[in-house]
C-alpha cells in the first residue's frame, strides 16, 4: 500500500501546491486566492481515485484514526505515513521544479528563496503554511485543530457504506476540503495534513529557503503536524459517540445509553 | 435523532458562519462574496451525510412540513428542531472561538462588537443576517417566504426515490443552496432556516453584540424564523399539487382531477 | 405534464433570472458574471429534477427535437410548450416582484423602467437578453443557433441509457449550461430557450418597460425565440448523424453505410 | 469510431476556445481566468459524454497510451487520431466564424490578427497556446510533459472498474482537467493535447495570422505536440508501476516483485 498512498499523496501535492504557485507567482492574474481552495481540493479527489485501493487516505492523520476506531491493521501505519510523507516531499519537488524559473522572476533575483516575513516577495508559503500575523499560538492550533476534526467527520461520513457518497466519495472529498478552505482556511492555511506541510517544508529547507522555515512565526512549523493527528482522533471521537452505530472502541460501551436515551435506529430514512 | 441532528446543523453551521467570517474578517482578501454562497451549500452537503440517518433536515422548517406532508412522525419533531437550534447555537460559538481575534483586528478594538448599521466595521453580519437598508418588511419577508419555499421544492425532488439524486442527494442540495445564495442571497441574506439565523444570533447576543442583534433594521430578527416555516409549508403545497403523486393530504383529494385534466402519469420518462 | 413542465420552467427562471438580477442589482456587490452563468445552470439542474416526470425539457426548442428526433408525443407538444411559457412568464414575475424596490433604487427613480441602449441603468437585461452592439443580425442568430445545437447534444449525450449520467444527468446538465454560459453567453446572452426569453420579455412589456423590449436592436426579440428552435433540430441531425444508433428519422437510411464505412460498434468500451 | 472522436473533439474545442474567446474578447468583462479553465474542463465532460462509445479520448496522446498499456487497438489509432484532429479543426473555425466581428473590434481592425509577443491586442493565444515569456525551452517542454502525465493518471484512476467512477467519470474529468489549470496552467497554457493545440494552430495560419504561429516563442509549436506523447506514456508507466495490478506490459515482469515488497493486495477496502 507504499506505493498507492505514495502516488495518491504525490498528486494531491502536485496539484495543491501548483495551483498555490499559480496563483502567488503570477500575481493572481492566472488566478484568484478561491483558485488555491480548488486546487487542493482536487488534489485531494484525484489524489483519493489514485490510491483507492489503500482507502486513498493521503494524510497521516486520517490513517491514524482509522487505526484507532475503524480497525485499520496497525502494522501498516508505517508503510502509509512513509509513502504519505515521500509522496509529499517528491510531489514537492516536482512543483518547485516545474515553477523555478517563475520564483526567480518573483523573488526577484535569482536564487533568492525567502520566507514569508523576511520578505515582501516570500514565495516559501507556496509550498508549506505560515499562519496569519494576529494569531496566538493557541488560536493557531485550534484553528488546524478544529478543521482537522472536520474533516475527518466529513471523511468518515462521505465513506458511510448505506448513506455515502459510495464511487463519488472523493467527489464529496473535493466539496469538503474546498468549503474547509473557504471557511477555516484564512488563519493558518488549513494544512489539516502532517505530510501536506512538514515534506514540502524540509524541501524548502534543503533548496535555499534555510532554517527560517523551522523558525518563521515562533517555529510555528511543529503545529500543522501536531494538531491534524488530535484534531482527527477528536473527530473520530465525535463521529462515533454521535453517529456510528457500527463496532467502535466509543460504542461499545456508549450505544445502550445512546439507543435508550435518543431513540436511535428509529425512522433511519425520514426524508423522501 | 437529536443527536444526528445535532451533530449535522453544527456542521452546517461550522462551513457557513466559517466562510462569512473568512470572507469578511479578511476585507475579501481571502474570498468573495461567491465564497460565502458555496460554504452554507458545502455545509448543507456535508452535513445532509453526517446526519444522514436522521434524513439530514438540518432546518426546523422543514422537518415541520415533513410532518406536515411526508408523515414525518409529529413525537420526533421536537428532538430534531432541539438539536438543530442547539447544534446551530454550539457550531456558531465554536465559530466565534475560532475567529476572536480576526474580529477583535477588524472591528479595530479589542471586544468592540457591533451590528450593522451601528458601525461601519460591524461583524454580527457574520453570524445572523441582516437584510439591505433599502427593504420594506413586506419584501424581506416575502424574500425569505419565496427561497425557503423553492429550497423546500428542491429537497423534496433531489429526494424523490425514483427521479432523485440518491446518495447524492446532498450533492444537489450543494448546488440548490448555492444557487439560491446567487439568485436571493442579496436582499435578507437567504436565512431560509430559523435555526440557522435564531441560535447564531442568540449566541451573539450574549458574547458582546448586545440586544442591538434583536432590534437592529427594525427587529428584522422574527423574519428569518416565521417566513421559512411558512414558506417551507407553500413549497410542500405546490409541488405536491403539481407534481407529488405519491401519498399526501393534497393529493388524497386532488389526484382524480389531476389525472383527468393533465394526463397525470403519461409518459413517464420521455427523454432518452 | 403541463403541471410538471410548468413548475420545473418556474424554478429554472427564478434561479436563472434572479441571479442576473442580484449581480446587476447589486452593482457586482453580490456576485460577479459568472454568477449569472451558475444561476441559469442550477436554475435547469433543480428544474429537471423537479420536472424529471415530464423529462424535463423546460424548453419548447427541446420538446420540438424530441418530437422529431426521439417519438416524444406530437400530442403532447401543445402541453409541454404552454406550460413551458406559463412557467416561465410566472417565474419572471415572482423575481420581478421580488426585486421591485432593488430595481427602484438601482433606476434612480421608481417605476422608472428603462430598456439596454435607452439608459445606462436599464434594468430589462435582467429578464430577457439584449446582444452586445458590436453584432451583426447573422452573427446574433448563429451565436443562438450554434449555443442550442451544443446544449441539444449534450442533452441527448447526458441522457444516453448507456452511456448517460444516469439520475444524476440534471447535475451534467448544469454544467453543460453553465460551460455555454462561459463559452457562448457574451454576444447573445444565451437564451438558447424561447420560453426563457420570450415569456420574460413579455412580462417586462407590461410592467413598464414598454414596446422598447420589442423594438430594441433593431427588433432583436425574434432571434432567441426562431433561432434555438432550429439550432435544437440542427444538433438533433448531427447527434443522430455521428452518435447515435438507436432508432431515428436519420438513422433508418444512414446507419448502413456508417457501419460499413465508419466501423460502427466496434470497441465500444476502449477506456478501461 | 472516427465520427464519435470527431464529434466529441469538436465539442470540446468549442466550449475550451469559445470560454477563452468570451474572457479575452469581452476584456474580462463576461469571464475572468478561472471561466477559461472550467471552459476547457467542461468541454472535456460533455466531449467524453458525447463520444463515450469511442471512449471519449478526445486526445491523440490519451489514445496513442491506451494502444501502449491497455490494448487498445493499434489498426483503430488512426481513425481516433484522424477524428480527432478533424474535430479539432472544425471546431476551432466554428468559434472562430462565431467571434469574428468580436475579434475585429478586440484587434482594433477588421481583418487584423496578430500573434502573441507581436502585438498587444495579439488575438492568436484565443487558439493555440503560446508560453509565458520568461519561460526556457526546457521550462516549457517539462511543464507540458508533467501536466500531461498527470491527466493521463488521472483519466485511468477515474475509469478504473473498481473504484473509478462509473458513468461520471466524465464528471470526474471536469475537475481533473479543471484543477490541472489552475495548477500548470500558468506556464504553457496546459494544452496537453496535440489535437487542441496543433489543429486550432494550423486554421489560424489559413485565416490571416500568418507564420508567426509557426515561428512564435521560438517555434514553440512543437511543443505542445510532442510533449503531451511522451507525458502520457510516462504518467501510463507510473500508473501501471504504482497502482495497476491487471494485465499491462509493465507488470508482467514486475508484478511478483510488488506482490512481496509492497504487500500489493492486502487490505483492498480500508477506508469504511
Amino acid at each position: 500500500m507504499f506505493l498507492s498512498e505514495f502516488l495518491g499523496t504525490f498528486i494531491l501535492i502536485l496539484f495543491g501546491l501548483g495551483s498555490i504557485a499559480q496563483v502567488v507567482l503570477s500575481n493572481d492574474q492566472k488566478g484568484i486566492f478561491i483558485s488555491t481552495n480548488y486546487g487542493m481540493a482536487i488534489g485531494l479527489m484525484i489524489g483519493a481515485y489514485v490510491a483507492a485501493k489503500s482507502g486513498g487516505h493521503l494524510n497521516p492523520a486520517v490513517t491514524l484514526a482509522m487505526c484507532v476506531y475503524r480497525k485499520h491493521p496497525w502494522r501498516m501505519l508505517p508503510a502509509y505515513v512513509a509513502g504519505q510523507f515521500a509522496g509529499a516531499f517528491c510531489g514537492a519537488a516536482v512543483v518547485y521544479g516545474n515553477y523555478m524559473s517563475a520564483i526567480d522572476v518573483f523573488e526577484g533575483t535569482a536564487s533568492a528563496r525567502t520566507v514569508p516575513g523576511f520578505s515582501p516577495r516570500a514565495t516559501a508559503g507556496v509550498f508549506a503554511t505560515y499562519p496569519a500575523t494576529f494569531m496566538t499560538k493557541t488560536g493557531e492550533f485550534f484553528s488546524e485543530f478544529l478543521a482537522t476534526a472536520i474533516l475527518y467527520i466529513g471523511i468518515v461520513s462521505l465513506a458511510d457504506k448505506k448513506h455515502g457518497a459510495g464511487n463519488l466519495m472523493p467527489l464529496g472529498l473535493l466539496f469538503l476540503v474546498f468549503g474547509l478552505g473557504l471557511a477555516f482556511g484564512s488563519e493558518t492555511g488549513y494544512a489539516m495534513n502532517p505530510a501536506r506541510d512538514l515534506a514540502p517544508r524540509l524541501l524548502t529547507s534543503l533548496v535555499g529557503y534555510g532554517s527560517h522555515v523551522w523558525t518563521a512565526a515562533g517555529h510555528y512549523f511543529w503545529i500543522p503536524v501536531v494538531a491534524p493527528f488530535l484534531g482527527a482522533l477528536f473527530g473520530g471521537f465525535l463521529y462515533d459517540t454521535f453517529i456510528f452505530t457500527g463496532e467502535s472502541p466509543i460504542n461499545t460501551p456508549w450505544m445502550g445509553l445512546r439507543k435508550m436515551v435518543f431513540l436511535e435506529k428509529a425512522n433511519e430514512r425520514s426524508m423522501v
